[in-house]
């Protein structure tokens, strides 16, 4: 099932200049190192340069910078990382869903499901929701009463909405994927944890990537807000009344608490760990495994942590760690001592 | 599908002292500044105590103290977020399940299930199974072998259940949630690691509610415990052979190590990470992120980790943490010739 | 439904040296403190060797030098956890699954299935998928097309493998794993995030167990790769690319970033962090919850965190930690005046 294009057809599907036979077929994508005669190639990033003289690849996508450089055919092209990125598309081969309702899928007659859309094996489509034109929804998904999936959005196997969520479009939601679960709300009472049923939704705008296993609670009284163009990846912890802004990206095993907002194009990386009732202003950077526990109102890279040592420095560190005020303590005291002798 | 309550009602409901007409209809609940003229609302927080001044509500949830300043009528109570969390419950909307076993679920037929429990389509239940009455299984769940679910207990879609899992009375478990999954055991051999069977089952309480995406393992001889009144949130690892006190809470991300015993009413903050073969005392309260590797044995709050700073300033102190214990080495050094020359 | 051997067939099965009477029945395995009359047991590890003298098992699979303290039947081997790993195995009562395709599955007509595989209720199965003998998939998996499943390889309930995923033999995959998502590509554009298509697959080998709600993306041009006789833990995280050498082992929560590379007999323990493009050599264990932010190239173990305190402890340590630059810059004077006084 090879992909054939050639060199030509490259150049003008993502607007680069060729240098080289425009008639050369390609049947792949490939990084430097590993790419054979018929692959397709990509210089991004510098680290990659020396790689560059010995790649066997048809041709490279390539900076002008570098195109002397370049040992085989060249596609110039300003932003060769987007150009890789666009390209990845044409050379995908994801399998075709079938049209229509599986006969296996259990869908309520007062739900609209549109003429076009694809629903999955065994997938259950509640009472009142609403699915637009081009959707995809992938084996075992079940969408719970009353939500809304907006056009060419797609699920991929093993998808929960709960009731009353509403999916902007062009979503594309992995599997594993729980949006709408209970909010984590209790009171206390003498009796112990009174629950607080969540009564808001969870609404997600257009162009949302939300990655394998990942969960977005419902809202406690008003929705959980995910922006446009956010991209979320696996295993991310999303809690009641949060708000993602636009085009924000969050990596793996994040966990956001209740009620914090985030702003425009924030990226905040793995694991890291943002309390609730927060405030984090655009374009702010959290990094790796980072502690937030309060708003971040300027732009910038925010990081916490001690990084990694082996263990037997590491410990002794963590002793002083744990005596740090005291010998913060025992500096100020050395200090007032040498000053009382200059001036004594 | 408005739900309409009087105030009358709404005072009666949670037993609440109403200053305003009982006849004003209401039909939803909402923060102050949210709220319109048909919500009750609610203060239970002085954060939020300027918002009271302006809130367009219909009445508010309100402690004795804060009556005068209120200006719409008051549902005076001495406990405002007690009497919130048991009115959400009058206004949610969950979608009714219907009662039987839905055609296209799986059913051994050996189980026994009540006769008002609610099977949800495709639904898998094993050999043995037992559900008692009003318990209700959401589509695509899957119950294994000889697995008992209390009274009243819910399972939203897609939970499993592996074999010989005990659930006590109602629990709510929620999307994605896998009870059973074997221990992380393996003895090193010179072939590699040796698998260890995991024997054990694990056991749940009365009045557990479990987060999407949670996983609780089997024991490896005797069962994993959760106590009564416990609350989960999403994505929570417990490990085998934990066992959780009664009434604890544990946040979203949170890991709990194999073997480690929590006691009662503990919170255990989002992303928290408790070691293996621990003992937590009861009264404890462990903050987000926070790693503990020993025992707590006095109740408490404990925390770790060093806090968000902005990168230039975290990268210097980070430097200085790897050189703490040659710093500490220093000042005492200063400290040395400082009491020698006094001596001197 | 008792499993019951003689210890004699015990000593047999594990190669263990009988000390008492090889007719004596036992029907289960136990620790030493619950261990009953029928129950064998065993001393792996010094700490327990006090719960010894007052155990009630049958008998104990003990090392030769304690066989002297053991007050009932022993099993003498050198390698008593090893014994008792491999034991577990012939006391599990894990659900027999049904040989054959359930009738309420969906099997691409292109797919093959050996005819000795069990394919649960509700399954579902792709184009051009090849199953081999003896294979186990459980109830609500879903298998993408063209992905290979090698011999006796198990999943269990409502696993998710995309398309053209590899799996070895023997593996284990518990429920919830989600193998072959796409891996978490974005190039920036002026019009927000470009997203990557991900071209290639999962890669495991033999032997490897993968724990509940695991995920593993599919790498973004060549295989994401799992060596054999990998273990992982449940809600891991590996992404795109990343490559596992050969017997190692992953705790629950742990993430690795992207086209990382592990080494062969590492211990990932839970909840660390291991930052992307990095290199982990052969035989070297993180701790719990460690960051690890660069390549580690010699074997050993590594470690970072401040350890865990009562909270105003930990609150003054913080405050210092965030010092701590300044702080090294006052000693440093405090020396500089020092030497100067000595020099003076």
């Amino acid at each position: 099932m090879a992909i054939t294009f050639t060199l030509g057809e490259i150049a003008a599907a993502v607007d680069a200049r060729l240098i080289g036979d425009p008639a050369t077929p390609v049947t792949g994508l490939q990084t430097l190192a590993a790419a054979g005669g018929s692959d397709v190639s990509f210089l991004a990033n510098k680290r990659y340069r020396a790689e560059l003289a010995t790649t066997a690849a048809a041709a490279v996508l390539i900076e002008p910078a570098f195109v002397d450089e370049c040992p085989v055919a060249a596609l110039v092209t300003d932003t060769p990382y987007l150009a890789y990125a666009r390209l990845t598309h044409r050379f995908e081969q994801r399998p075709a869903v079938a049209k229509g309702v599986h006969p296996t899928a259990t869908v309520d007659p007062s739900a609209e499901v549109a003429a076009d859309a694809s629903i999955g094996p065994g997938v259950v489509i509640g009472a009142g929701v609403s699915i637009a034109a081009g959707v995809e929804i992938g084996p075992g998904c079940v969408i719970g009463d009353h939500s809304v999936i907006g056009e060419q959005t797609r699920l991929a196997a093993r998808v929960t909405l709960y009731h009353a969520i509403t999916l902007g479009r062009r979503n594309l939601i992995h599997s594993g994927v729980v949006i709408g679960a209970d909010g984590f709300g209790f009171a206390p009472s003498p009796e112990g944890w009174q629950k607080i049923a969540q009564l808001g939704g969870v609404v997600t705008g257009d162009d949302v990537e939300i990655g394998a296993n990942t969960t977005i609670d419902r809202g406690a009284l008003e929705p959980t807000r995910i922006g446009n163009g956010v991209k979320i990846d696996n295993q991310v912890q999303i809690a009641h009344n949060c708000e993602i802004g636009d085009n924000s990206a969050i990596a793996g095993c994040a966990g956001i608490a209740g009620s914090t907002k985030i702003g425009q194009r924030c990226t905040i990386a793995g694991a890291a760990g943002i309390a609730g009732h927060l405030e984090i202003a655009d374009d702010v950077h959290v990094s790796g495994m980072a502690m937030v526990t309060n708003s971040l109102n300027e732009k910038g890279i925010y990081s916490s942590g001690t990084g990694i040592l082996p263990y037997q420095q590491w410990k002794r560190n963590v002793v002083r760690f744990r005596q740090l005020d005291k010998l913060a303590g025992r500096v100020a005291a050395l200090e007032a001592s040498a000053e009382k002798k200059q001036k004594g």
